[in-house]
């Protein structure tokens, strides 16, 4: 297991983690002059800067993306709702591209309307079924480019409104009908956040090994949580034993970022920016 | 499938629906007054009015018990802390025991402190081993008895303070631990709100059978939850097919009540009691 206590070479940022205090050419130079070697944005966040604005500065700045956030929200209750959907994930693959992200993360979908409030139907099971038709037409079209795909499992929490693939195992399934031979084009983004609690999490993980595993997020779970979506917590503060998965993380083959990703309305979000990456690179070193 | 449009002949309330409004003596009361057959309730309502008269009132009312809330809450960082948590659970089985019910459901309990907002470790995996020691006790107790223990599976969400058994699937693994002949005196209470979103619902409701299947709660899950613990929907205001899944139940055999359990701070526990009564027995016939 390599040793993160010496420098933070292996930390990535995810750009939601600072997105209340700055914009995303702004996260970018502060990731940078701190050593801080791969980001992952969001979407709204490199379309608030431009596209090829982003992509030039992290050129220039010789910054990687771990990920690019994200793909996904399959699920519709019509045709027209289903080819929009494709549409827009393939509009997040060439976007990933330009980037030259290492994957794009697929939040998969849950209910249609439900994230809006207003689910047009109960079915969860039709619901997993447009999230496969989705990420087989997805993946048909990401090969094309050399895009990969890695699905990220949700908490159950979210099965209605953000994502119905709520474990590593459901998510190995869809990579393993979709994908057979493992090829690399398809495979899983384990964040921490969503799945510490599983019973079959290592050997789940052993499952999906170096070729399946595209990315590794962390943060940690707080006790108590005060809020579903905007409650998490810095690596460290809450009860998940990062090391310890990390462990199985890297005994599968995985080499890559460690990925910090915390939502927090309540208290990162109203820090100091650079107070923020300060401690997700000291946390990277003494908690991961 | 038994058709409940009709009746209210299998419905229960778990008394923590009207726990805000009334004390227990009144809860039976007022079921009883509206042909309600069955109850289950929480040890704290019980002791409050004392367990021996709430025996005789539940007699003269002619009420059953679908379960007694609730045994469990086994993981502890001590061997005093252990041993003091089997005494409470062989405490509770008397109880169970005195009033009838069908049998004990057991929460059984998260990281040892969590739930005060102090854990005092990260190990869920060692909670897990504290948990499958402590049903095992615990049954050999229950067998001498005669009180079938329920294992009731907690959403993920609450894996950290509450409950580290998070799927139906690793109930049953516990189930087939311990008590691999399917004798009748351990198996699972399926609670709707917390087992919903799981991919293999129908597989393991499949598995468990008629054995191990002792008691099934129903509510409904809202878009959006608003507080990880009491936010819970009635019956038909959520996105959960409820009538899908008891299909599932009843094809693997059970033939029990359907117990509505309804924690709610922001709308039913606000409404007047017999009202939120009358609606149960409404959204019993209409929507499970």
């Amino acid at each position: 297991m390599r040793d993160f206590s010496l420098d933070h070479r292996w930390l990535s940022i995810n750009t939601a983690t600072v997105r209340a205090q700055w914009r995303l050419d702004r996260i970018i130079d502060e990731c940078a002059r701190r050593g801080i070697r791969a980001i992952s944005p969001w979407r709204d966040q490199v379309a608030a800067v431009g596209l090829d604005a982003v992509a030039r500065q992290l050129r220039s700045a010789g910054l990687e993306l771990s990920g690019y956030c994200r793909g996904g929200m399959f699920p519709a209750s019509s045709p027209e709702g289903r080819r929009s959907a494709l549409e827009d994930n393939r509009r997040a693959v060439d976007e990933a591209k330009a980037l030259e992200a290492a994957c794009l993360v697929l939040v998969v979908g849950g209910l249609p309307g439900a994230l809006a409030g207003r689910p047009e139907h109960k079915d969860i099971a039709a619901a997993r079924e447009d999230v496969r038709d989705g990420i087989a037409a997805t993946l048909e079209y990401a090969r094309g480019v050399g895009m990969p795909l890695a699905i990220e499992p949700l908490h159950p929490m979210y099965a209605a409104d953000r994502a119905c693939v709520n474990t590593l195992e459901q998510a190995l399934d869809l990579c393993d009908a979709l994908d057979p031979a493992g090829s690399g084009a398809l495979g899983v983004a384990v964040d921490l956040y969503h799945v510490w609690w599983d019973p079959k999490l290592q050997q789940q993980i052993a499952r999906a090994g170096a070729r399946r595993l595209l990315a590794f997020h962390v943060c940690d779970w707080l006790v108590p949580t005060r809020d579903l979506l905007n409650d998490r917590g810095m690596m460290g503060d809450g009860v998940i034993d990062i090391p310890r998965v990390r462990g199985w993380i890297e005994a599968a083959g995985f080499a890559g970022y460690s990925e910090v990703e915390i939502f927090s309305s309540e208290n990162w979000w109203k820090r100091d920016g650079g107070q923020v990456l300060d401690t997700c690179i000291a946390r990277h070193r003494s908690a991961v």
